[in-house]
């Protein structure tokens, strides 16, 4: 189906038409603007005349950053809507204030972060988030717990698999993630210094573990996860806020699916930013925080887990079982972070921490993000712990001629 | 929903009423018996002068062997047809001829093998059947490969794991064969001479092992697999009979799970044969038959998968890939294999391979079948192959003052 659009001419009249956002905004005096890429949905900020404010996302029926050429059915933003769902029961604390979904028209109305940032941003320009890491972490912990078999019945968590089923957006993700980086593709693109790395990566022992975590993906019903829980899926809290310092959005991938996959995106992330920082020579401090965050994150989403086990509903599932589970989910971790990585380096969908480097940083950076990707998807086995995760593998020349800029690190897109 | 129930007096003009069974049987000179065990199910054979019949199965509202205390949906029948549907598109041969379902009045309507024996009451016969354990698995390995990704597109399958879910018929089994079986439970019964070997289940070490299999079936969405897939769930050919030596039915446990899972229980029922053989001193013949059973299942299996994998879509999938695939979905059978084995021993549903023998030889075959089974599921991970499958681990003493008796098997229930 494909239902009208908002625009920011139609918001008043739409908000005001709900009656159960009257508390939340006084509908006769809005300001509206329309922020957000734009690329698949639409995303509007109404503002009253007392400064209170929401915001309306409604997905678009196509991509619009490739064109009309590219449809996609509205029908993501129910999987989104699904994802608050579980989050609010879940999660409460670490997504947007969630007014629900109009099904009718495709629209979700959202809290208004726009005083937050989004994660990749801050990261961008340099800035530590102190609790984001941990807190995505517990968001993870959170979710996955409510949603799979070890906080819910099974016959709950069958009844939602068949509810959560999202086969469009999951085959963009094994397309764009598991697919297209390892072939040629009119997707793909890099930069010409990166042909020699890029080709690498397409040897058989590689593929061999692309294909298997392309089939857990696939396969592996786990529990109700984001999807797509990059540092763009985040926003962080400016300094001073009380409560908690990130809050997770943009669900519309929400499916079940393996829990280590969004421990992985953030994984990939993370890596992504330490390239960054690493060839823009960041203070020290800055590089050793960013190399901590995935540690953090998955220190935050192994107490979760171990601290939520105690009510945990299924007696059959022993303690032993746990460990080994959060040692898969680890190994998955990293093996799916390993791929966003590359994902993003050589794929569709690229990221501003490398995009919005100068050439030859962002060729160095690259190559970093390239080959460590590498040491996590076919290490992953042996990977125990954050402790164990092979390092950044920067390359031997990085700019030899480069100013040391760490005093202006740039602020991406 | 509860519907009225067919009986031998109203099956006639239920025929006579489907147009679409007007071909098939004269619904004007019907005769018709009730057969079948009718714990779960009402099934009728209506046979027409000229010698015609045809299977008529109802699923009845509880679970009659404990009464209306145990209630359960009749919409397993829907689980069922959705089992023949895919069992008629990708192994039509191995399947009863299979004339559809009626949603309305949840009846089945199936090609009458009355003619076939049940494959466990052969095995209790001591009736070697050549050619049905590798007919059982192609089946397997047809499904699985057309119902999956390995088959089909990531789409189609999403759509048919939301389409194939089955939460009550699923819970039956996490419950008799994951959990009851090694907790005290009202369910559970076994031989007095067995409690030490029972007892000695309930070790750390295989809970473990027994959580990590509940949490795969639970969990590893790979294809729609039988669920069910017993010695009992298996009609094999009278000597001379064209075409395959078995045909597989009673698909009402149905869902989207391990692949592995539908081989462990032909691999756990092959064990029960194997022990009971070897308590009654069978031929050397015909356990040495038995003990190939196992192997000539899963070469059958393997190989099919592997002559298919030629046509497969997504070529992401690489043949290292299949490889692993193939070594995983074997470990997992043999696991599997191991606990369905134990649950006939300790569980609820007992199998006739044990209870049709006297008391010593049953508590014999059965201690047998634990040993065996503990060594299945503890040792899975380093079992390459079924020229690995630990052997049948005979009780050093049988019954020393039991007389040979190979010539008189008994025939079971």
């Amino acid at each position: 189906m494909t239902v009208p659009l908002l625009d920011v001419t139609t918001v008043p009249a739409y908000i005001a038409g709900r009656a159960d956002l009257a508390e939340v905004v006084d509908a006769t005096t809005l300001t509206v603007r329309e922020v957000g890429d734009g690329n698949l949905n639409l995303v509007f900020v109404a503002t009253d005349a007392a400064g209170r404010s929401v915001v309306l996302k409604q997905s678009l029926p196509y991509v619009r950053l490739v064109g009309e050429s590219w449809p996609l059915s509205q029908d993501r933003i129910l999987a989104e809507a699904r994802g608050y769902d579980a989050a609010v029961r879940h999660a409460p604390d670490l997504v947007p204030r969630y007014h629900g979904l109009d099904v009718d028209r495709r629209v979700l109305v959202l809290e208004d972060l726009s005083a937050w940032s989004v994660w990749r941003t801050a990261l961008d320009a340099g800035v530590a988030t102190p609790g984001a890491a941990r807190d995505v972490g517990r968001y993870v912990a959170d979710v996955a717990f409510g949603t799979s078999v070890l906080g819910s019945s099974s016959e709950d968590v069958r009844a939602a698999v068949a509810a959560s089923v999202n086969p469009e957006m999951c085959r963009i993700t094994e397309d764009l993630v598991f697919t297209e980086p390892y072939v040629d593709h009119p997707h793909n693109s890099w930069d010409a210094a990166l042909d020699a790395d890029v080709l690498a990566l397409r040897d058989a022992a590689l593929l061999d573990e692309v294909a298997a975590l392309k089939y857990r993906f696939l396969t592996a019903a786990q529990a109700l996860v984001h999807g797509d829980l990059h540092t763009g899926s985040v926003f962080v809290a400016p300094p001073g806020t009380p409560g908690p310092a990130a809050k997770v959005f943009d669900l519309e991938f929400a499916f079940y699916g393996p829990v280590g996959f969004d421990l992985g995106a953030l994984l990939g992330n993370y890596l992504l930013a330490r390239a960054r920082a690493a060839v823009l020579d960041a203070p020290a401090h800055h590089q050793a925080w960013l190399a901590g965050l995935a540690g953090e994150t998955w220190d935050a989403f192994e107490q979760r887990v171990r601290d939520r086990w105690a009510s945990h509903a299924d007696t059959a599932l022993t303690d032993g079982f746990l460990d080994a589970w959060l040692r898969q989910v680890w190994q998955d971790a990293v093996g799916f972070g390993g791929l966003k990585a590359i994902r993003r380096v050589v794929g569709l969908a690229k990221a501003s921490d490398l995009q919005t480097l100068d050439g030859p940083e962002r060729a160095a950076a690259a190559r970093a993000v390239l080959r460590t990707a590498r040491t996590w998807v076919q290490g992953r086995a042996d990977v125990a712990g954050p402790a164990d995760l092979p390092d950044l593998v920067l390359p031997d020349v990085v700019r030899p001629d480069r100013a040391v800029r760490h005093d202006a690190p740039r602020v991406g897109a």
